[in-house]
């Protein structure tokens, strides 16, 4: 199906079947606004950082120094709200379904546009995602029960440091998938073949050994926190830990996308660089 | 290092140095009864599995249809106890260090060579053995805390069924290891890429759900069984599932290797058919 002109909310069976290309639009007319987790099956979806240019090679060194959480995808030029790799009319003012703000290291604004916003000195990153591995592990029969129940998957924020690079720095963010021992295993194999989507967990079982005291208190208050007895715990670097390090960086100026609405781009998800089983 | 002629027994550590070819020629005069999960590293080991030749294309079926726990690596011509594809001098009646001889389904002897009981309607069958993949896992950073200790992984009748072949039939034996969450992810990644090995693991976590009640009371009663608080069990599929098959088909006659005691190749481990990482 393609995107009819109107003005009208689009429903999320009419969204699973657009393009990347027309979810973006949506998105900008303001037709949907929902998380992207299910939206343009097949295509990567990213986190999104806005900083200053004064900060953006600071934070380039971070994602590289942290590279499983913040596998960068795309870095624009200073000013230019177009990211033409990953779309060529994608414009991050306002192809993301919600944004973030914040000033001096405090949330301002949750607005679904930043065209107001913007300034010349802008510099956006945009960062692999979970999301589009979900999909590769679909694929290969892992039941991700989040999904069936319309959720997404729970974040925690962990004890484990990451590497700091200039003024940022922090605790690792990851997210978590309950799955039966036999789906953790294949979700471990298969996310391995994806490192720009995070690659391998970096956990499973245990949460208090990474720090989480209680699964039931998730990182943004969303997502399936409760396991059943036949399910373990499954944990992956999540690029949310941006959002703890541009925060704690207290920038002046920043922006980030809202949770779970990522920037939807017309990259293809790879089949994988392995041997599929 | 190589074998020098003598007659006195060899050291753990003298064995450690010598080729397979060496190694074998140490079992055959007698002059090591060890494991040999340390020994010739670098070079595959097998389980051994010798029926009539009667029984010899149903039990290759049984393989085929179980092909994780018993991943068929070489067959021989039947009376031959040779299998030049593993070893130009490998005699399989006097190169593995114990056997197992069954008559009727019952444990008839376990003794150090099986040259008095050949028979020319033979066919031996060498099955992929998880020492091999236990090196790799080692060179990828997990500690096997079992070889630490000088024990060997502990195994474990499980209630999983396998897939029925002719007189073949029964439950999988599987083998575990005792692994921090970290390295039982690397572990799980890194056994899938040797199918021949038994490939990636079949559980992990709760020994219950596939059957198991009680961790100290292995299969054989060998092995590391007490976990650690910061450990979980990961359970591999296991030849020794073999030998449950053929004990339970009640054959006339078969031979099986004696625990531990596999039969050593020439055959190098390869690196891995995927990327490194």
């Amino acid at each position: 199906m393609t995107l009819t002109t109107g003005i009208e909310p689009l429903t999320a069976a009419q969204m699973a079947g657009l393009s990347p290309r027309d979810v973006r639009r949506a998105i900008r007319d303001g037709r949907w606004r929902g998380f992207t987790n299910l939206v343009a099956p097949g295509f990567v979806q990213g986190n999104l950082v806005i900083v200053p240019a004064a900060f953006a090679d600071d934070f380039e060194d971070y994602c590289h120094a942290n590279a499983q959480a913040l596998p960068l995808l795309a870095r624009s030029q200073p000013g230019d709200p177009f990211l033409p790799a990953l779309g060529d009319d994608l414009d991050i003012r306002t192809d993301v379904g919600g944004y973030m703000v914040f000033r001096d290291g405090e949330l301002a604004a949750t607005p679904d546009a930043v065209a107001d916003e913007w300034r010349d000195d802008l510099v956006s990153f945009v960062l692999g995602c979970s999301f589009s591995f979900e999909q590769m592990l679909v694929r290969h029969g892992v039941r991700l029960r989040h999904l069936d129940e319309g959720s997404v998957s729970a974040m925690y924020l962990t004890g484990l440091d990451t590497v700091p690079a200039g003024p940022f720095g922090g605790k690792l963010v990851v997210s978590m998938r309950a799955l039966t021992p036999p789906d953790a295993i294949t979700a471990a194999i298969v996310s391995d073949r994806f490192p720009q989507f995070h690659g391998r967990p970096v956990w499973i079982g245990e949460p208090a050994g990474i720090g989480i005291a209680d699964l039931a208190q998730s990182y943004g208050g969303h997502g399936l926190t409760a396991l059943r007895p036949d399910e373990l715990p499954v944990f992956w670097a999540c690029g949310a830990t941006a959002q703890i390090a541009v925060r704690e960086a207290g920038l002046p100026f920043c922006i980030t996308h809202y949770k779970a609405h990522m920037v939807v781009t017309d990259v293809p998800i790879p089949t994988g660089t392995h041997h599929e089983p």
